[in-house]
């Protein structure tokens, strides 16, 4: 196994102004220079080309599951899940897997 | 943008035994060698940390978007889709964003 990969998405709820989804970006973005287990961090809103899909995704890559599971319950991370992710939040699907 | 990234999560359903997810994985995997729009491919079964996660994830990155709608509609990747991941799908997520 050459790393472990954390994939997430997310729907919007109503409250997902552009603004916010803005501010997520931005804090989830920084996350990488926080977090030093994270190798590699791809976040995205939806292109827009397939009906039903969900509106955002973060694929982030570590050395091993130990490394992402200091990722998941990291303090700053878990402060951009308390204050910009979890009020615009409609559903949320995620995996994890080797490499 | 430096790439398109596709990345879709899948559910079982109560026809998932191990042979045919194992079918899915080998068929999924030989994609790569099949359409060469696919610059990096990975997909794993959900490794079990998280409760309430989908049970499987693929991450396929391409070029451009006009790459991975190739991708998409190819009539390899279709085959894949009727014959191996239908008969045994519950539930799908997907996003496709420009890295």
């Amino acid at each position: 196994m050459a790393g472990f990969r954390h994939v997430v998405m997310f729907r919007w709820n109503e409250s997902a102004t552009e603004e916010r989804k803005r501010e997520l970006v931005e804090r989830l973005t920084a996350l990488p220079g926080a977090i030093r287990e994270i190798e590699a961090y791809h976040v995205g809103a939806d292109a827009g080309l397939n009906p039903g899909n969900f509106d955002f995704a973060v694929v982030a890559d570590f050395a091993d599951r130990d490394a992402y599971t200091v990722y998941r319950d990291h303090p700053v991370h878990r402060a951009v899940i308390d204050e910009c992710l979890t009020p615009i939040l409609a559903e949320r699907a995620a995996v994890q897997y080797g490499l």
